[in-house]
């Protein structure tokens, strides 16, 4: 009897949390890492900013992960060595390291294997991974900092994006009002929210978007209802397994902190939540959204911009005397 | 007689500084700025970091005054939009408040005046003035933020640099050990390093590089002894004023932090400091060094090097439904 009762108090109160638990909710707070590497995170950051990393000696990975910006450059597609126009949208590096995979076709495991791509990308920072390792490894303070932190061995690929992807683990951004609702403060969302929130579950949304960053935790197809219109090329996931199964299967992008990581979808070519709304109920849910409905949807997608990383500007070490030079223009 | 005692012990400790006091040189002290606006210097930071302040919402003065590298790009000259090479080798802005005018030829009066310059310059932000204000003028955060710092008048061109200058002001690189040492602490610096500085005061370099940038307090022509090869077309001056006498004159640069600031000269020709200090000994000064003076002038140089500014990265406003998109490809 006691247990009946119990229940049912849980029941009146929905699945509200109690001090110090976290609401059972599909969407779960993000948590700062505990379990980092500071020297590599340090050295991590530095290799984030340093342009060096490119051919030009202009572009590094905050470039177009600008971390003023929701760690996205707010631009259709990136702009590249040469001013190369990119393929696809950039997908923001906040909270990445929830992802099951990285880029929009997953075809990374993980945010070290990521960190690899773009440096060697002809249409990105345009090095090579050799360029790169030799030109860290022709600065003193480089030489210096590593050895600090991987003992002695020489600088490699491997040990440049291992750094980048630890650096990579603290861009997280706790502490949204939506996470404070989900540890139980029920004054953290306004009515709008909340009624946002739960229609994003009832519609569907929640389908896809959901775990700690309300995304990254599959592939699913672009238009799964209806057609996704767009001049992109991008097949997805169809271009990493050859199966036409996976024709415009994309990772489902993370919600987090969505109001800054406009334009939307792969291709870039929304520029509004209210739009890019209306866009996915109807290709993903073939539904349409009343005015009412998607105001709702936006008030709480609002709600999951979290606190940013606050990152000190690093100091990057000179160059040495054998350093390779920056090549902008050949 | 006790006069005459004071002088000569003074005369055996050169001009040494007594505690609180300092030393009495042609380089003095750089000191941090006493009489900022808190509200600019916010403002004009995000601003400063704002790549929506450029046509391709891309470039910002981050880009090319790095503030991660010596406050320039480390590339003979800069990148800009639409990948265009830039005719010059960018300056840095670290102490730049200390220049007697901006830019290589002095062309404008100031930091509030520079800044206008590459917003609309075609090779550079590629903006214009009307529509970096109208772009800011959409940005719900920057219009409450204008409003705070400014009170109720319309964002301007005007306000917008004045805000950047502000900024700017606080670029500033005090306690470098030479500091340490004009300061009084005699420990500061090594023999090698005194024995440079000496040496600068010696052959004459003091007689441009002086005060608390070294350098920055005038322009002077590029060659004056012995004729500067080079394959850069700037003039310098003379392209201000239409005077042949102008011909090659340009800004003394400041040699604070400059072993982070390569390559060298208006030009960027010269990558290290060992090849600038030889040039400079020639073009300008009709001599030639040692291998032991000039390790001497470069070990003095790096006493230079000061504390860099500690930036915290802004977070900037997202843009409104109204913000005209960048047009990076156009």
């Amino acid at each position: 009897m006691k247990r009946l009762m119990f229940a049912l108090v849980l029941g009146l109160h929905g699945l509200a949390a109690h001090a110090g638990t976290v609401r059972l909710e599909p969407i779960q707070p993000i948590e700062y890492p505990t379990d980092l590497d500071e020297g590599k995170v340090e050295l991590g950051k530095k290799l984030f900013f340093d342009p060096r990393l490119s051919k030009s000696g202009w572009i590094s990975c905050n470039s177009c992960h600008n971390l003023s910006m929701g760690g996205t450059d707010n631009l259709v597609s990136s702009i590249g060595h040469g001013w190369a126009q990119g393929p696809i949208n950039a997908p923001t590096v906040l909270n990445a390291s929830y992802n099951l995979a990285q880029f929009w076709d997953g075809r990374a495991a993980d945010l070290k294997e990521q960190a690899a791509g773009p440096i060697a990308n002809p249409i990105e920072m345009a090095s090579t991974h050799e360029l790169a390792v030799e030109v860290l490894s022709t600065i003193p303070g480089y030489l210096r900092e590593f050895a600090e932190v991987y003992g002695e061995q020489p600088i490699s690929i491997d040990l440049v994006t291992d750094a980048i992807a630890e650096f990579e683990r603290t861009l997280v951004t706790p502490d949204s009002r939506f996470d404070q609702w989900l540890k139980g403060n029920d004054n953290a969302l306004t009515q709008l929210e909340k009624d946002g929130y739960e229609l994003f579950k009832l519609t569907g949304c929640i389908g896809c978007h959901n775990g700690p960053a309300v995304g990254g935790t599959a592939l699913q197809k672009m238009g799964s209802f209806n057609r996704f219109e767009t001049d992109n090329p991008a097949v997805g996931r169809q271009g990493v397994t050859g199966d036409r199964v996976d024709r415009m299967r994309f990772k489902v992008p993370v919600l987090r902190n969505i109001e800054l990581t406009w334009p939307y979808f792969h291709d870039g070519s929304v520029r509004t939540l209210e739009e890019a709304v209306d866009t996915m109920v109807w290709v993903q849910l073939n539904r349409r959204f009343t005015e009412e409905g998607r105001a709702k949807i936006v008030a709480f997608l609002k709600s999951l911009t979290g606190k940013q990383p606050q990152i000190t500007l690093p100091q990057l070490p000179p160059s040495g005397p054998d350093t390779p030079a920056p090549q902008p223009f050949d």
